[in-house]
């Protein structure tokens, strides 16, 4: 096989298994050449893949040396991509009343997750987290993207204890949008002691349901190591919770609702 | 950009974006050349593709002439996955009683979630389906990876009508495996009738959900293209559907529950 032809073959390897580790010996033994004609292929292959904005490819050197592809994506890519997606939520055409739009078809169409999966991935990127965590079910879509790209498991916290999930913990919370006593539930397997999360749900008003599982994490005494929402209402008021990152911002306090994306994420 | 590293830029892109079809044009304005030039790095680009058994790159001449990457997956890399996860679905600590095993981890593990959804997507590939159809909870990742491969949108039919949802079309269904009656609701904006569906199920015994879909379809004058199981028991014994393609059998008649892959996916 020729230069081209490898550096194409591990272009695309790579990115099929974001932030994976691969040693060189792999590719060298895959293509029965030594590791210093790989380390010249990966030159390549990093070169091109700067040019891109959708990742880059990081090298460890030494003995133990390997290579991973990182997903990302550039201001310049993902910014009109942004504000499509601003104008498409702000349509009056999706205020169901109570402060509630409809995302659903959103949440779950491969363009706007693979975009706000690659925006968590890269946030949450250089965080020791070690998995995702989302309550069901709108956000699942977006946060099983993000756990994907960043090579993570995801937990998903369920509403009601199902038998599928065996002996379960379950917490009471408060949610202020809903006004009432709310009920999540988690499998006693699904997180070990000491584990550290990103959370990631697809809205947030008062942020009870992010402090619901921020509380449930506590209970497997589990970490966050982050949040990240996609919708958030009210942005700048007072919430339930610290800090978090936001991906649109929906402003419904006037008499027309405005969808405004994270102006960091702009430029 | 010299030729090898144009050819891993088109790999690239094109590996980011499944199913999505480019115009030669696209390439050549970006990289300022002709589309004579691009499709002599296309030749690279296909040539490299077929050898790493994850997917192959498609391309239709003529003056509109494009070109696309349809992601795969070969048996000889499905195989031996496969079959560590048939052994590790087998493992007794899972087994819950009941006829349910705890799989809760596996349906949200990258490595599973991106075995599956490749084997839909492959398997679905020649189908003339406009969407993914799948219902609450745990089938969600799976059914957004083979919609994301598929670039196609997903639909997730909740168990409880939700005010997030708008008006909604509810039915209700018999479940064997829980022995009642249960519902399922859809969002009258989900689905536009004439629609064509691939349903997408986690775990399926009598085949009640996946037949309850079926009539949600029905009801949005929307048909089913195909349906996928990640998990069948009983496979062989009579379901209240038609064909499906599963990836495990599990087969818990005996005193040990056995979980092997559908052998078609192994030669």
């Amino acid at each position: 096989m020729k230069r081209a032809q490898r550096a194409c073959v591990i272009t695309q390897i790579l990115t099929e298994n974001p932030n994976k580790d691969f040693p060189l010996g792999y590719f060298a033994e895959k293509f029965g050449c030594a590791k210093s004609s790989i380390s010249e292929d990966l030159q390549i292959v990093r070169e091109a893949a700067e040019s891109t904005g959708l990742g880059y490819v990081e090298t460890t050197s030494g003995a133990r040396g390997g290579v991973r592809y990182v997903p990302y994506i550039s201001a310049e890519l993902a910014a009109p991509q942004l504000i499509k997606f601003s104008q498409e939520l702000a349509d009056p055409d999706r205020v169901l009343g109570s402060g509630f739009i409809y995302t659903t078809d959103l949440m779950s169409d491969p363009a706007f997750v693979t975009l706000a999966g690659r925006i968590f991935a890269r946030h949450f990127a250089a965080t020791d987290a070690d998995m995702v965590v989302t309550v069901e079910t709108k956000g699942i879509g977006v946060a099983m993207e993000t756990a994907r790209l960043l090579d993570m498991p995801l937990v998903v916290i369920r509403r009601e204890a199902k038998v599928s999930e065996g002996s379960t913990i379950s917490i009471n919370y408060f949610s202020g949008s809903a006004d009432r006593i709310q009920k999540m539930s988690l499998s006693k397997r699904a997180v070990k002691p000491g584990s550290k999360a990103i959370i990631i749900d697809d809205f947030m008003r008062g942020g009870g349901s992010v402090k619901g599982m921020e509380d449930m994490l506590r209970e497997f005494d589990a970490k966050t190591a982050g949040v990240g929402v996609v919708i958030v209402a009210g942005h700048g008021e007072v919430k339930k919770i610290g800090s978090y990152f936001p991906i649109f911002h929906y402003d419904d306090t006037g008499s027309v609702c405005k969808v405004t994306a994270n102006p960091d994420l702009l430029k």
